[in-house]
């Protein structure tokens, strides 16, 4: 009784383990071709954000493909490849390695390539005609010893930083190509044919590239860099503006309209652009100078203006950041103070950003425009935030001695008269001036308080307290100062890259164009442009 | 008689323009001597600077000397040109390509190409298996399309920033062998010892490349990064500390001691090298993390880690340079307002500096440091500078009227009863505590403006003169307050990094032996690093 009973028991047994091992088997395989159809999902997803977010990166690669197809008929037809023969790979390589995503860099690469090879071909060719004439050992150790001496120096000259800013690319193409020269020398007889077939290859690799990449959907650095400096300005505006409107925010709490995170998001989004712009700046700028395209005006395109005005623009993102930071700071200064002054910080701010953006849109039409029109409402701004600053322990009295029993001995009338420093409004004007006072000169001019202030009682607002919101305050007059500095190398900018005179006229017409055309061209940062110059 | 006066005088005019003409000539000569004089002093001198910065560069180069004549070994002698033949020219280009300055940088480089060949080989091979077998004209379509479409597909990963990442040299060898072996399969019969013969000179040049960084005087990205991270904290340490005490400096006009511009150099210095900072902070990161070096340690060194650190650090130094903004502020707090704050100002910034400068030399020691120990004097100073601020009301009473006539109306006692608000460092204290408070708990926290103020009465110090100080505290506080968050990086650095324990007797050891350490490398920052990778 009890052996069939086991049986039984473990076939039961059996038939279970098999049911489980293929359900969790096939629990398994669902959960496997979860994995590989969410793999696949997001494959696609990064395949079409890529894109969305530039269709000039598709049609970059289609480029590609062609240029690639292209070079290769070098071996499929038979005519061409009897012309050419084995050399055909140089091409190949050549179009591989030197096509690059805008015109300056292409012409960069194949440039430096082909100024490479020239030179190495010829340097290879005077060691050749001094070791030819010698017996084999002799040969061996002045090929080695070339070798040597040539590697060193090449490598060492890469660390020149003119040589590497320009250059480096063509330096490494020299010692690659010496290097294959002279030591397939020391096996083949005649050096010359080799060389001379090798660099007409290249030239043909060159030209496709080239004609890919200058005449077919060409992309320009110097475009990008143009319009990556006009979204680095309005980054700069949005940011500013939406900085102020959130330090102020909590006055409008029960009719609040303004979302504080996208705010937040906005803000920092605004400046990130510009405060990491350096090397970007640097490859486009470069890249662009090896650009064709507007020399046919005659005059070399002031490109490292734009680095210059890159500068300007990240220290005054600076500004943006500090802040951005007195948002975010521990010790805040009481909604009811800030709520003094909401007024016209505002109104700094939104001349601030109005400013940025004239100035980025002036850059975008390629027009030129007169700092002082665009000063004079900031001025009178700064000069009304001034007066406010001033007018505080006034506006203390009236609000709060209400309950205090000091209402009647703090007249109001007693801070009318009260003495008014420098504007910070009337300090920029002289700053334009005068900007190279000695630093001596800027001390004596400054005004020192006066015994007549110390006639003058004031409410106390304590200052650990006050002190946020002066931070605060300071740091826009301090970005006010800055967009001096702004105007002066966009102005610089318009000068040397002769923009359009100014004509009011025109204006109009142009900003209206122009933001129909913005709205088309909704790309994101040119940040392949900086990564190109990494292959 | 006219003839030959006119004769004898154009003789002496032939005479005298010969000899002008000599002088001339001889004057040219010297400056054309002169040019070249110039010339080859000014590259002499940018060799010996490049060398004398960081004579890594020197040893690099002789190192690229040696490999390639190693490399050229196998043309040069018999035996080894027997066993590979004309594909040792792979070997040749691998290590003129392969070989960079760090071994981090060379890993990545060799890596990708290998993976790169072995990938395009095979997939080479596959398409070879199906086009054999079919006719020379669909055999050219198919090999054509192939091109165009890998070409494609390969140009367009290279745009995910993944991708970009890490593999973007192998992508482009990928692209590179499979375009040079599927088209020479066009030509020739049997292409496998073709990639197999190449796939095996690859792997020469590679183990070349290899061995020379790794094993001879070897770089690490690593420690460059580690380096790097160590001299950014140190750079805004001295920027701090230069940056106050120059804000000051007016104060000490007699005794001065201070040389203004070479302080100012040093601020801007100071920050400089971390403003600037990531992509080289990115690129040293990536390379270290193809480090094999700290693998013995069976973790994953957290060189994301020093990124991290970075970011904070840069977000620090923004806050830097606002500081030196206060500097060259047009409107300027008069110095005999200033002086009343040096000391807990001057304090502060002190500390700030010593903390950072302490960070620095834990990191430089791989060693963990309490962040209570560093804080404890800072929260002192903090709340110094809290109560110097709180008490310059009667500071002015005290100083200022001794000619006014408001001497006994402002009785000095009144003010110590000034109601503390919440000192900074209690809320840096608080911060800590609870990091995660929502807004609207911070609101309430805040101590509001209390009606008990309104009956203290003080002297008007006119805000817009204040203003500039007020903003200057008011950075330094928001700097104690960022302070917090780099302890924070350099705590999880210490940790994912499982630095040494804090231990107080060790530790005056270590900062004596580094010091020392300190002073034999006096190498500049690795700028090479970042455009290493724009080859």
């Amino acid at each position: 009784m009890v052996l069939p009973q086991l049986h039984l028991a473990m076939s039961l047994a059996g038939d279970l383990s098999f049911h489980e091992t293929k359900q969790s088997w096939l629990k398994r395989m669902a959960n496997f071709v979860d994995i590989i159809s969410t793999f696949f999902a997001s494959i696609w997803k990064s395949w079409y954000r890529v894109g969305r977010d530039d269709p000039r990166k598709v049609v970059h690669a289609v480029k590609v493909g062609v240029a690639l197809t292209l070079v290769s008929f070098l071996y499929i037809f038979e005519p061409l490849f009897k012309g050419v023969g084995k050399n055909a790979m140089w091409a190949v390589m050549t179009v591989v390695v030197v096509l690059e995503f805008t015109a300056g860099a292409t012409l960069c690469k194949g440039l430096n390539r082909g100024f490479g090879t020239l030179c190495a071909g010829s340097l290879a060719f005077l060691i050749e005609v001094v070791a030819e004439r010698s017996g084999k050992t002799f040969r061996a150790v002045f090929v080695g010893l070339s070798v040597f001496i040539i590697g060193f120096v090449a490598t060492y000259v890469r660390f020149f930083p003119k040589i590497k800013k320009n250059f480096d690319y063509g330096v490494l193409v020299f010692l690659l190509t010496f290097n294959l020269i002279s030591v397939s020398s020391f096996r083949e007889e005649n050096v010359v044919p080799l060389a001379r077939d090798r660099l007409f290859t290249i030239a043909i690799g060159c030209g496709i590239c080239l004609f890919m990449s200058i005449v077919i959907f060409p992309n320009w650095s110097g475009e990008d860099l143009h319009e990556y400096t006009v979204r680095k300005l309005e980054g700069l505006a949005t940011s500013i503006e939406a900085c102020v409107s959130l330090y102020f925010h909590d006055q409008e709490k029960e009719g609040s309209t303004i979302d504080v995170k996208s705010t937040k998001e906005m803000i920092s989004k605004g400046y990130r652009i510009v405060l990491d712009s350096k090397s970007s700046d640097e490859t486009l700028a470069m890249f662009a100078s090896w650009e064709p395209r507007h020399s046919r005006h005659c005059y070399k395109y002031p490109w490292q203006q734009y680095v210059k005005l890159g500068t300007v623009l990240r220290h005054f993102g600076y500004s943006a950041v500090s802040l951005h930071g007195c948002l975010e700071s521990e010790i805040q200064t009481p909604p009811s103070v800030r709520a003094l002054f909401q007024d016209p910080c505002v109104r700094v701010a939104t001349e601030i950003s109005k400013v940025l953006l004239d100035l980025a849109s002036c850059i975008r039409a390629h027009r030129r425009c007169s700092p002082d029109v665009l000063s004079d409402h900031l001025h009178q701004a700064l000069h009304d935030l001034n007066s406010a600053i001033r007018s505080q322990p006034r506006l203390f009295l009236n609000s709060k001695n209400n309950r205090s029993t000091f209402k009647h001995a703090f007249n109001s009338n007693w801070m009318v008269s009260l003495p008014s420093a420098k504007s910070d409004a009337a300090a920029l004007v002289e700053k334009r001036n005068n900007n190279n006072n000695s630093n001596e000169n800027r001390v004596r001019d400054q005004p020192v308080l006066r015994p007549t202030l110390s006639k003058i009682a004031m409410l106390s607002l304590e200052f650990s307290e006050a002190l946020p919101f002066a931070a605060f305050a300071a740091l826009l007059v301090e970005m006010a100062a800055r967009l001096e500095l702004i105007i002066e190398e966009v102005e610089e900018l318009g000068r040397q890259a002769s923009f359009k005179e100014f004509d009011e006229e025109l204006v109009s017409i142009e900003v209206r164009r122009n933001e129909t055309k913005e709205n088309v061209k909704n790309r994101d940062l040119p940040s392949h442009e900086v990564s190109q110059a990494v292959d």
